[in-house]
Formats: C-alpha cells, structure tokens, sequence
C-alpha cells in the first residue's frame, strides 16, 4: 500500500500525520511512504530525516493526494483537501464530524473510506487513539493554569506548591477519568492541594490508593462541587460546569 | 556497681527501670543487678525473665534500695520512697522537681547525687532521654485524638482517613518538632489532611522534603493559627495554646 | 415521587437515611423528601440544615411513613416500624434478611418492596452499597486495634509502630480484599510490620505493587496461618478463623 | 516603634513590604503600622484589609516616610525615596547595593540605618531572608521552562514529563542548592527525566536520598557537563555557564 | 486419592513437587501423600519434615509410582520415569512438550492424564502456574544482571545504581509483562536508569502510574529499540530480539 | 605540576589513579598529566582516550616516576614502586598503613610526601575519600550477599525480596552508618524484609524518617543481635561480630 502524508494546513497546527520513527514502521512492514515536502518541519523534522527511513518526498501536495493509497493527517482535511480525496483511497485523520454538516457531506460524496482516529474503539470499549490527547490535555492544562496564576499574567500571583511556609495553591479537578487522573499527577507534582471530584466511587478509589494522603478524594454532589470549586484557586474539568462561579477555570478543551 | 530497680509505686506507672534486655547489658559490662520482686510484672517481665539474664530478685523494695549503689527508676520517688535514700546512693529517673519543692528538699536531705533523665543533655545540647518520651507522644496523640473523633466516644464521628469518597478530618499540628514530626507521621499515614504550623523556617523545609504534597508547612501567625486551627477537627499541639478555640486539642502532656 | 427519611430507632445507630447533601441531590432531581423532626441530629444536622436544601420537616414518625412512596433508612426495620409499611411503597436500607426470619414474614406480609442495600449488585458483581462499609470497618480495625493494644485498655503496652529504636507491632491481615486493604493501608500508615494472607495470588500481586516493601505478602496455607498469626501482636480478619489462637483478634464484625 | 509601608515604586514590582497579617504581628508586639493607601492592591490586599488588622492608611507616601521611625519595603529604594530618609530612621529592604554605587551614596548621606535582607546572616551562616527567595526561583524555573518549550512559545513542543509510550524531556540542573533542590523536586513532580551537577558529594548524597532512582546525581566536571548539558532540553542553573552550548538555559536570575 | 512425589532426577533440579506445607495442605483435605526418601533434600527438607505433616516416606521411586493416583512433579519426567507411568495415573508437571516429541509419544503411550503446569489457563485466560516462574524470572535478570556487570566476572565494572556522584547503569527492559515488570521493580529498586519499551500502551500507562519519573515509558518500535537498546549497560527481555546489537543482554530463559 | 598516572600493578586491581575525565580537570588547571600506557585498559579508556584530554602517553612505568611531581595512584605501591620514589616527589593514594610496616619504613625512607587517601579528613571530620568506598561496599554486600543466596551458589535458594506469596528473606544490617545506610537501599529495593541494629538513636530516627514501615530500626543490645542475627537470612556488618552465628554473614571487608 502507499501511504501519503500531506502537511498540515489548518492554522496554528505543527504536527504532521507520520513521524520519521512512524514511516520507518511502515516502510519495514512492506508499504510505501510519501510525504510532502516540508510536511515535518513544524516537528523539526526535515525532508532528510523522512528520506533517511524510506519516505519518497514529494514538491507538492496534489502529489501526495495522487500517490497515496491511504492519506494519514492530524486534522480534519479543509474543503480544498477534501475536493482531492478520491473514492479509491482511505482517509486517516481526527474529523470531529458532529458540529461540521459540510465536512460530512463532501467526504459523503468524496466515496473515500474515512476513518475518524477519535471513533477507534478496542476491545474494551476504549478510545486508543483519544486517550493520548486526554492524557496530553490532563497535564497541560496544570501547566496552563500554573502560568496563568502567574502575576504578570494576570492572576493571583500563587506558585501551585507554595514554598515551606506559604500554603499551596488549591487545585479542584473535576472528574478522575484519564483528563483528570494525569492533572492530578501533574498538580500533586508540583505541590499543590488538590481535591478530586467524581461520581464512580471505583475511580475515587483508584485515586486514593495511588495517591493517598495527596489528593482528597471526594464524590461529587452539587454540595461538594460548591464546596471545593468556590474556594479553589484552580479548577480542572474534562467540560466546563455552568454556572460554577470558579476563579479560575481550565478546561480540557482550552488547552 | 551494684545497681537496684525498685517496683514503681506512683499509680498507672506499669513500667519499671530496666527491661530484662537492658539488665543483661548491665550485666554483661561487669556490674551486679538486683530486682524487686514483680517489679517487671506490668511489662510483662517476670522474676524468671530478671533471673535468666543474671538479676538477683530481692523480695522487698528495702533490700534493694539497701543492697543499690546506684538506684534506676522510672518515675521521680514518693516520699516513702525518698526516706530510703542514703548519701553515697545515686539515683537514675525521671525529677521534674521544677513544680515539686518538698521532693528537692527531701532529695537534697537525703546527699545523695540525684540525676534526672530529662536534664541529661547531649552535646549538640540535645536531650536524648527526653526524646524518646516525646516520640512516643507524638505518635500517641494521634491515635488517642482518633479515638476521640469516634462516635461513641463523644466525638463527630469521623475517621481521620475518611475513605474514598469523604474526605479526611482536618489534623493541625502546632510545632513541628519531635512531638510534632512524629504526630505528622502518624497522621498522614492514616490518610488526614495535615497541616503544621512552625516559626523556625528550617523545621518547615525539612518537613516539606519529608511530607510533600501529604503536609500542608505553614509559617505560624496570628492568622494563619486562626485560620487552620479553628476549622480543624484535630489539634495536635506539645503545648496548649491559650485562648484559641480549637475544636478538639489534644496536647502532648494529655497522652 | 416523595421520598421519607424517619429517625433510626436501634439502640447506638446515630445515622440517618440521607445527609443534607443527598437531600439536596433528590430534590434536584424533581423529588421531594420529608424527613422525621431530629432524624439528623446523631450526625449533627438538625432540622434546619435539611430545610435548607429543601426537605420538609414532619413531627412525627408516623406523618413521614403516610408521606412517602419510598422510605430510606439504615439499619432493618424493628417491628413496629414494619407495621406501618404499605403495599404502595419502597423500602431501601440495609435488611440483613438471612438470621431474621420473622422480619422477612413482616415485609412479606406488607406487600412493599423491600430492596436490601447489602443486596445491590453492580455490573461488574461488585456490592458497591456494602463495600464503603467493609471499607471503614478494615480501617477503623487497626484504630481499634491499636486502641486495645494500650496498656490501659489491659493491652501489651505496645504502639504499632514502634518507635525507632524499638521494633513496631506484628500486624497480621487474614485476607486482602476491601477490608483487609484498608486495615494494611492503616496498619502501613502507622508503621506497623505488617504481614497480609490470602489465597488469591492476584490479590497477592496487586498488594505487592501497591505496599512494596512495607508489606509481606503471604500465600496463606495452615502452616503459614500458624507461623504468622501465633507470632502476632494484632490480627485482623473479615471472619473469625476458627481454632486460631491469636493473641489478639479484630474482626471487621466487630467495629 | 512606628513601622512605615510606602507603596512600590519599582516598574512590575507588585509585591509590598508588610502583608496584613503581618501587620497583625507587628501590630500584637505593641507598635504601631502606618501603611500607604493602595499599597497592597498588587498582592490583593485593599486599604480596609491592613486597617482591620490594626493599621493606620496614610494617604502619601511623604506621609508615612514622615511617620515611620522603620521603613519596611520590597525593593531598593529609588532616588526620590531615598530623599525622604532621615538619619533617625532605619530602612529594612533588599538593596543589592554591590552594583549600585548611587544608591550607596544617597544611603550614607541620609544618614539612616539601612538593612538589606539579602545580608542578615543567621547562627549558621544561612541566608535566612535570601533563602525563600531561592526556592521560589528554583520553583519558577521549572515552571518558565515548561512554559517556554511549549511550541507556541516557539519551543521544540515538549512536555516536561512527557506521557507513557513519548519519553520525558530531559532536565539539567547545575548545582543542588536551594535553587537547584527546588528546581529538581518540581521537575521530578512534571515526571520528566532529571539529572542534578554539583561538586559537593554531601549535595549529591543528600538529593540521592532524597529522590532515589528519579534523579540522576552527578559529580560536576568538565565532562560530565558537556555530556549532559548538550544533551538536554532544559538546563535550570543558578548562574550562567559561561560558554555552554544548552538547548536552552534558565537562570535563576531570570525568573 | 494417594499422591506421590518423587524426588527430581534433572540435572541441577534442587526443587520438588510438593513442599512440607503443601503436603500438609493436601493431607488436611483428606488425601494421602507419599514421598520418596530424601525428595526434599535439595530445598533444605529433610524426611522427618514431609513425615511430621502426615506424609509416608517410600525408600525407592517406584514405590512412589507404585502407589500414587497422582504424580506431582516440578520437571517433565525423563525416559526411565515415563516408563513407570500407568493408564490410571495422572502426572501433573511442567511438560514443555512443544520441542520434545519423544516425550509426548512416551506420555501417550502410558495412557496417563498428563496436565502440563504451562498450560493450566485461570477464568481470565491467564497462566497462574507459569506467572510465578516469570515473577521469578524477571526478578532474578536483575540480579544476574548485575552480577554480570561486575568486572570480576568481565562485566564492565558497573554498579547498578551507581553512587551518588557516578551515574547509575542504564537498564532497559523489552516487554512491560509480568517478566518485565518484576525486572523494572528490581532495577528501579536498585537506583537503575530504566527505560522500558512496549508495544500496548495500557501495559506503559500502569507502569507510568506505579513507578512515575523512576521509569521512562517508551512505545517500542525500530527506532526506539535502536534509541535504548544499543545505549543501555543491561537489556532484559523475555526473548531475544533478533540482531539487535546489545551490550548485554539477559532473556528470562537464561536465568 | 606534572602528575603522574602509573598502571596499578597489584593483582585483580583494574582501577587507575585517574579517569580521562579527571585528567581533562588537572589539565584544565593548568598542569601537566602523563599517563603509563595501558594504564586506563582495566576501565575501558584506552592510550587515545588519554591523550584526547590533554594526556602525555609515557611506554614505561620508569618514564612516569622519572616525570611526575605528584604520583596518583588507587592502591598502595610495592615494593619495587616505592624503590622509585624521590624525596621531590608527593605520592597520593590509598596507603592502609596500620598493618604494613615494611611500606611504612620504605615511604619514610623515600623523603616523598606520602599522603593517604583514607586519612583525609574534611572540616566537619568526615573521611570524603574513604566514604564512596564505603558506599560501594555498602550497595555490593547486598548484590553479592544475594548473588550467594542462590542455590547454584550454594546458598538456600531464597530470592531476597521474594515474589507475592512468598515472604522476602530476612536482612539485617549491623550498624546504619554509610556502609549500612547503602546496604539498606540496596535491600529495601529489592523488596527484603530488612533490620537494622545501631546504638546511635539519632542513625535509627534517620533511618526510620527516610525508609518508613520498610524497615525495622531497633536498637542494638546483646538481646536484640541474638534475636535478628540468629533468624536472618543474611547479614551485612561493617565488621564481623565476634561469635555471632549467622546464617550468612557479608562483611563490607569482603566485598
């Protein structure tokens, strides 16, 4: 099979479909590799670190849609990639068709096979290729909100962890599922006071015994979410709680 | 030298000068030992236990203190006790003579040469028989104020880990010295929400390194005492802090 | 639907059916709930505070029996509580129907659904209104036990967890599902030396991951049982271990 | 004594000399606290918090330089303050005054006695006052360097502590002080892959047992510099190594 | 049913099919046992030990057959064992028939139920009688490992963990299974550099959990294995990987 | 200065006085180096490696004496080494004088400054050249006491740390100073069931501060040897309890 990988088009994004160590697996398992030139760049790979482990480099993008058997992106394909899509061919991508009719409608029509990253479901009812983005948005959004309670930014001038003498800051994190399990890793990391909300009682206890005295593991009513988030310097949630009048939230989706 | 272990006398005292381990070190360096019968009893030592390891049991507390160069007790003598005492003994114990006069005063009738275990001083100017107390106490404090958060002991009825799902009682420790450190230990190994409260900075750091996220190491205030201790559920403190409200105050001088 | 929630009437049971907090969660969800004047009080909540989230006070325990569709308890209903059940309503507390035959003829009689808390199953065959109990009677064992290790309570003078310098306790946990969990992570906390039989290798495997070190974790067989439980100072067991003569038997039936 | 607390002058600087619980202190020894109005707004702290403590807001700061017989600040003095000084009062600041000649000038013709905390010096030759300072720069190193390799910060887009299946950033940090020490414990709680250089093999025994198989504690040589600091992401230092090659560097002095 | 339990004939095979406490179990619920003289020799059991919990000690082997409804064995039995075999017996063992056709043949040939330890399969499709010997496997790499490493025995003079100051050696583990996790608990106990790699992310996920920063969790593919294998001191993996050039590694078939 | 590195000569010594690295720092300071060829062999740094870091390469032991102003060596010099000392020459190395006085009349004969790598003494009257030997001593007991466990070895065929089901051995360590402290870490992470004896109480409340409920900090009495010693499975002193009837007895000498 020939593979094509295209660069990124859509703004702000610098990642690309397949790695170097990623085209260096395929090409080992028999397939062929194209990648577009300059598509790794924003990864600080160049066109030679692709060449190195098998890809055939392309000048130009409709190059790669012509040659490809099966496309592997990041994001959802814009209107311009999706009028090159042909119904011999597979599209590998993240697409979050739900809020998009028109992306839905022209790969409809495109007659190529699509194949959504965050639909992928295994054995178990996972979402393997979602949960690396969770776990990525779980730690980043402490990192985030750190920042944010910076000073010069703006916010309470609070370290996360406090220095010996000086409180930590308290970190809410709503939800213990994979977003908040490695908030909780990061936030206990640097030293702060964090309180775990949730509904299932197993995953309170999960958290308990592997964090224990670190993190206050507490089920979530609305008495316990008024509770902890009203005295927060820090909340962290999968979605955002309406209503809840936090001083400062993070959400999943903002990172 | 001959040395002599009086039964304890002062009600309660179950413990007794020497355990038959520290006799045979006694033995061992040379010296003789003679031993009240049943002085061991409240240990759990009886005469055979003294005897096997080269104690001769006496039957009376007179022999003994007839029979002693130096007499080693745990509590400080009861005045029928200080009456035996003759001006080339020496005895071993604990004094506390400060809030006592007609001790001192006997003591001092009595010329013999008096050392109390908790004026000996080491010489980085620690108090090594002191500690051990101290350490204990410590540690008893939390397992003592635990018990009194117990429903049917009169408390709130709450158990200082919680369990997943509630969250733990609130335990401040006033002071992060020995007494302190080891009530710390103790109740972050039973899952509480800990926080100290120290004004020796260095005392705040080592906790920080020991405890991490586990403890809360606040500078001591004015405000930061109100703040922790009147929302707490335990109080863990070697002194009693007048005046403060707290909700329950276990101090050390109570276990 | 209207939700009851009468005084509990056995002797020594201070809980109460739904805390203010579950109040507040029922009539969120479009219920309404009466609750019997001073049914909080054992917990320290009085009227008020279920007037708060919306509960309607009733003077008597007969008004909230005619009241409610659905009564929510704790502890089996006595006799003349069952008299006042009726066909047309819900009973949910825990029944313990097995040693109670003249209880289950009553319910039987009322015509009511009688569901029993202890009897709840999850999808994974989990009893997850019986595990939060087993959960605080494994940690409240060692709290316990270690209570009646005191010298005072006519116990061996011992602190579990020793003090350095003196060896800590032998704590010995006959089984490691949820009880025993919880009494090894007390048990652990508080410095115990602590030994845990099962004869489940996987439960074996998963304590070991969690307590390294600070736990032995045994394969129990007759000879190990004898080995570990007659050189104990405490042990902790969901049931009683017939013919064992262990020095001192917590059982989690006991607190 | 009367204690005097001028706003901040200095640009960003948002911090104030005495916090309102700090007053409460000052003000429980039996002296009076005269604060400039406005003058804790950039820590959160308004006029009526710091007179709720005992406090008296002046409305100029000419006022409470004519108050005060102690001037307690942030930062050094500018060149308009240090004409309010008169030599019957006593300035209490971080003056730095080693690059300063012009201000060490104006500060000797006041004729005040000026304290700069960077130079109280406690029984064991610590830095007492200097030393928070350190920590929180050690704490914000890591922090900032998170921050920066970021890629829309126009870093390599790297997660400190990466996530299971992507291996962490490697962090180095030059020297294990209280910067570095700080520094580390925040890199190891982001999970990321840290390696301490010191010459002191006291430092390295004591962040050995500290951090065990988590930090890589290395005797610092020309070498062992060379090795690891090319090969890192983030090197955290409290100097600049001059003539290093680093990935990229951050200073204490820069946070 | 009467059990036997011959004593092992392979070359260096100290071990034997039941121990005392085994036999003691098997006894307990009624069977028979009969062992043969000096069976237990090799872990340190002598006669009197297997007669003490109620086995009969036969002086020869085929007594043992002779008698016995059930063998219990730790090896595959060799030629001249086969033969004793009868149609009515069953032989429980390791077998390893896969690569020894000979031994198959034989074992048909008898006519006896044979059940191979390997293949005995639990409810979760797990190998409970092979995952000890991998627990043991995995542990006891480490520790041959680093015996190899030792210059006496040609090693390259490493220790493990190294020493504060020196860098620890670098381990890497191929396959975060149950051989690979027991070496991970080993090597990170030891203070080792470890890095393991595996293909299922949930295996790296629970490994990241447990041991946090001490471990870097690493999705394997080609260039990864290149990355770590051919910089690592130690490589532990349950097979070999095919050409990969490493330093030194140790398989668990060889310990 | 010009510092000479000769090959060591003394059996099974593969150490060399200075590591390439070390070099790159005397040359760095602006001194000269000449090496024996070869002399690096035993660690893996051939001639090349010398010379890369600024080295002169010398063929022949002579040329290095005849060169150097300062000898550094690892072990003491025989005989005929100390035949080529001059009195313009300083020799540092290990020397262990006490047993040896043929060396000591040699080196005083020689006129050389001879000083000792054991003797050196730091401000606070620590021994920083004799403590990483310690260490080692300390981390290799416990490799090479479990390495002697195995039952190839002839040992009891025990796995320190066990595997879940089966207890770990038993470890005592005799002394908790630098050797022991290591031996500990090494002992606790392999998952041992460790005891250590020391009569210093401050080395216990480290011991027990740093490694928890892992490890049984008692006091060390006639009582409490016989009762650990007698029933371990290994024992790792300083230096060889006289009379003690170990099981296993690995001294820090032996390693």
């Amino acid at each position: 099979m020939r593979v094509g990988v295209p660069s990124e088009t859509k703004v702000l994004e610098r990642r690309v479909g397949l790695t170097p160590d990623s085209v260096r697996e395929v090409v080992a398992h028999g397939h062929e590799v194209v990648v577009e030139t300059g598509a790794g760049l924003g990864i600080g790979a160049d066109d030679a670190a692709f060449a190195a482990v098998g890809a055939t480099i392309l000048p130009d993008v409709d190059d790669v849609f012509a040659a490809a058997d099966l496309i592997v992106k990041v994001k959802e394909p814009l209107a311009e990639e999706r009028a090159k899509l042909r119904s011999d061919q597979t599209l590998f991508t993240y697409l979050h068709l739900a809020p998009d009719p028109e992306q839905t409608k022209d790969l409809m029509a495109s007659g190529a096979i699509c194949i959504a990253y965050e639909t992928v479901t295994d054995d178990d009812g996972g979402l393997p290729l979602l949960a690396p983005m969770s776990k990525v948005a779980g730690r980043m959004a402490i990192q985030a909100g750190a920042h944010c309670l910076e000073s010069p930014q703006g916010g309470a001038g609070l370290l996360l962890g406090g220095v010996p003498g000086v409180a930590p800051a308290k970190v809410v994190v709503i939800g213990g599922g994979v977003v908040g399990a490695n908030a909780i890793e990061m936030a206990v990391g640097l030293g702060a006071d964090v309180t775990v909300l949730d509904r299932n009682v197993a995953v309170l206890d999960e958290l308990d015994a592997r964090f224990g005295p670190a993190v206050r593991a507490v089920y979530s009513t609305r008495s316990s979410l008024d509770r902890y988030v009203l005295d927060a310097d820090l909340v962290v949630g999968a979605v955002l709680v309406k209503g809840a009048r936090a001083p400062r939230l993070v959400t999943a989706d903002m990172v």
